[in-house]
């Protein structure tokens, strides 16, 4: 099969890689229908994040189940089916305490798993999963075309936005700003809105992406950063922040722009993924009581309940993507991410 | 009037100062019935904080009303009052959210109010209470003398101690750990038994402390600190962590504690005044959705609930106080906690 392979910066090649095969009775094969490109494969195409050895890459995937291991119960080939971008083992501990992004064998995809076999990465046309039962999460019905985006944002944008408002507090009548207007965070607008939020400041310098977010809910736009940006917002909000702040960035900079727009008692929500480290200053948090929730969203425990609301068309997160690619043309994918000529680009194998 | 003035290390006076008196209609005069040393007080009297001029200290109070200004309406002469350690105006938004730590015109004992004018330091025979009406708390009636410590307690330590616990969203059933075995620690111990916690592990390696834990409702006592510390709370704990750990200490190693012990998921409750300034390990963090929720705890807002419940006998914080001085002995009840020979010592003027 063709499969994603990360070789280095501003090197990613679609290349001819081994099928991969049931290795335990709780495996799946799924063909993928569609994959994409998430805001943090950039860390390691632009080289943030240093690639030592060629690796597959992507994370995020739909597809149709092709073949099953004798334990597998919940899934059946021919099922189409939403992955999500953590793989858990749906027994442990931590799974059953709804983050199976701790699970004791979690893997993400094109990770080792815990015997040190490959998982395929979500960028290529077949991947194995372990533990099907636990992850893979199948539609009533064989989705249209149509749905097919919003249906692929569930494997991580919409989930993770979602993440950033829960992890918030988000709730009738809060105050939210959004800090971050790629797909997760367009996505936490979305999932604010969703929530019953009175009042959603989306911080966003891009036209196309202020239309996004105005699609999805927000009901004010602030194009400025850093303290020009927080000045703006407490403008919004009568002088005292926000009640909750979602930070879908991951630097240092739009942490400390959080936090400089919560109301004192209020909550910043982050998942965007710390880049660089940026540690958090308890000096301000405890002065002001801000709190600081979230982290790496544990997808698959919210699917249900956002899968049903995608299927009766309650939310379009599926929005997001605004450039659709072959699978043979993800270099371009990434191109034109990196360069923000797209929000978020889908791959269809 | 005699107060208390902080001079340098180790260097804690009583002298001879001013009478307070009624500087705006909204003030109070109140007579100081019982007054403590807090653990923080000892961040300045250990050198650890610079004290750059003598200056009033101590922060939690109990009292007599002597006279009230114009305005007052919710005390009056004679009425015996507990007074919260951050005092707000009431009225400002912070305040109505519930945060008057956060008070616009917000100022602690021994500090200069919004206008520049000292609000006396409660380690004294009188104090001037600004905002009297938003922040002095009226017993029905005036208390035995048995019940003084538990309402002392009130003005700082069983609050804050509640605000770690409501923080970390102790509840029925939680697992929770406590690092710190000062007065605030062992409040908080009794805050989690007070919201139903399962299971209380207290961190603490002195007998006399480990006993008030017990019966503030410990069901576990760990001995060991740092590594050693989290492995030993880990294998009480199934391996998992905590929901729930409570950091009442205030320095980057408790902290480092307090996040090592917390399950996938849980939260850190954190209300140890930041000494230091240790700053938050956001990669950890991030993996593990570990959620950070405290601060200066807003006492003023849980008074009224845990008053209702120190009258009523179902808690009794004041064990936490085990000197009990006149006030003209300040200096040794700062030596004895600085020593660790007491865990909280009361003044008596």
């Amino acid at each position: 099969m063709r499969a994603t392979v990360l070789h280095g910066p501003k090197d990613v090649r679609l290349e001819q890689v081994l099928d991969p095969v049931l290795h335990r009775p709780t495996d799946a094969i799924v063909r993928v229908v569609a994959a994409c490109v998430c805001g943090s494969d950039l860390w390691g195409y632009r080289g943030i994040r240093p690639t030592a050895k060629p690796r597959r890459i992507g994370h995020e995937l739909v597809g149709v189940v092709e073949a099953i291991g004798a334990d597998v119960t919940t899934v059946r080939p021919g099922d189409f089916v939403i992955a999500p971008f953590a793989l858990g083992d749906g027994t442990c501990p931590h799974c059953l305490n709804g983050f199976p992004t701790s699970c004791v064998h979690g893997v993400m995809w094109g990770g080792l798993d815990h015997e040190g076999l490959l998982v395929d990465g979500a960028q290529g046309e077949l991947v194995r999963t372990p533990f099907a039962d636990a992850n893979l999460v199948a539609t009533p019905t064989y989705p249209s075309d149509e749905l097919i985006p919003s249906l692929l944002a569930l494997s991580d944008v919409m989930g993770t936005g979602h993440h950033a408002a829960i992890s918030a507090r988000v709730g009738p009548g809060s105050t939210v700003v959004v800090v971050g207007d790629g797909a997760v965070g367009l996505c936490a607008v979305l999932a604010s809105a969703r929530l019953g939020a009175g009042r959603i400041v989306a911080m966003s310098r891009h036209a196309d992406r202020q239309a996004v977010a105005r699609e999805f809910g927000a009901t004010d736009i602030v194009a400025e950063r850093g303290p020009a940006g927080v000045a703006a917002v407490l403008e919004l909000l009568g002088g005292i922040g926000a009640d909750a702040v979602l930070e879908c960035v991951g630097t240092r900079e739009s942490m400390q722009q959080a936090l400089d727009s919560t109301r004192p008692g209020g909550f910043v929500g982050y998942v965007g993924v710390p880049a660089g480290g940026p540690e958090l200053p308890i000096g301000q948090m405890f002065g002001a009581n801000l709190n600081v929730a979230g982290g790496v969203a544990p997808v698959r425990a919210y699917l249900p309940e956002l899968l049903a609301d995608v299927l009766d068309g309650s939310i379009d997160p599926g929005r997001v993507f605004d450039l659709t690619l072959p699978l043979d043309a993800v270099a371009e994918g990434y191109a034109a991410m990196d360069e923000r000529r797209a929000i978020k680009t889908m791959l269809r194998p």
